[in-house]
Parts: structure tokens; C-alpha cells; sequence
């Protein structure tokens, strides 16, 4: 397991964070995943960091505001957000950020 | 469980993601308790959501790059950090990120 390596800043990050309910979580998992698939395929996508416990943080990272903007407006992605509504979240925040500045260390390097 | 209530944006964000090594998971689990109890003492801390699974994501929220540079040479602050690097990360980047836009939705408001 390692963690995203994105470029030289400037570039966009959103963090998605959220509370799940009990139900469904097998279809959340597979829809979860599928939107990863098809987030790497976009332009301008630079790469995704994932971890829940009590709470979920999604965080993607974007080459620029148009960018994420295509993204949310992919169809597929629409109608999973929808979904996400009406059956798998309690609630959620998204988080639209410019990331100024990045610091890496990893051990033996 | 409830995700951090955030004022209107413009505020900070800074995304925090690591990799664990197995050594003293329990000491690590009291040093991150203490500092979560010490950056809530600080002016301009505006809360913190956090989750591991295979990696870690600590997202802490901050008025200003000025009350994120005073948390960084927080005394405490920075001993912990050194004893991250000496025993509890295999890797972590930082990022500093100014949030510009900010999404929130809970079921039945």
C-alpha cells in the first residue's frame, strides 16, 4: 500500500468525507470502486487516497477546477451520487481545495 | 459519528496521509489522541476528520495559514513528529490546502 504521488503544486484536491447507513453496503462497495475506475480515466485525474472507519475520506486529486467539473458532470457519476441520496449516506461534505503546498518523507530514502 | 462542521469557505485545509509501520501501534494511537486534544486548544482550529484503514487520512481544518504554521512549531507538536519519522511512519505527505468550496448534505433536514 502506498499513497498517491501527485505533482508539483498548484493543483486541486477534493475531499469527499461521509457518514454511511447500514444499508446495502455490498452494492456500495462495488459502485465505490467502480467510480475509481472511471475517475482514472478522466483528464486531468492525478490520483485517489481512500480510508473509513467510523467516518469515510475520500480524497481525489485534479489538475484543475474543469477538471473536477467534468468529473461530477460524467453520467455514471451522477447517477451514483443519486443513489448515494437515496441509499448509502447519512451525510456527507465535499470539499473543493487548492493545494498550495506538499511535503513527501518516506523512510530510507 | 459526525462529519466536522466547517464555516463558509475561504479556510484551510491540511490533508495529512501515512503509512504505518507495525512498531508501538499503541503508543501512536495516544500520541494522535493527545495531539487531536492539543490542535483543539489552538486559535483558528476548526475541527478534524479522520479514518485508517489500509492508509491513514487526517484532514484538520484551520482559519488561516497563519494558525497552521503556529500548530506546526507547537513544541509538543514537533516532538511527535520526530518520533513519527523514528518509529511509527513508513511514508506520509502533507498537503496545504486552501478550501474554496464546500458541499454539505444530511438525510432528513
Amino acid at each position: 500500500m502506498s499513497l498517491v504521488n501527485t505533482p508539483k503544486p498548484p493543483y486541486y484536491a477534493v475531499i469527499f468525507t461521509s457518514v454511511q447507513t447500514d444499508f446495502d453496503r455490498e452494492g456500495y462497495g462495488k459502485a465505490a470502486q467502480k467510480m475509481i475506475e472511471l475517475a482514472e480515466k478522466e483528464e486531468g485525474f492525478l490520483g485517489i487516497d481512500t480510508a473509513r472507519e467510523e467516518i469515510g475520506i475520500t480524497v481525489s486529486y485534479w489538475k484543475n477546477l474543469d477538471s473536477i467539473l467534468k468529473w461530477k458532470n460524467n453520467i455514471e457519476h451522477t447517477a451514483v451520487r443519486k443513489k448515494g441520496k437515496s441509499s448509502w449516506y447519512k451525510a456527507y461534505t465535499t470539499r473543493i481545495c487548492l493545494v498550495e503546498k506538499e511535503y513527501s518523507w518516506k523512510l530510507n530514502q
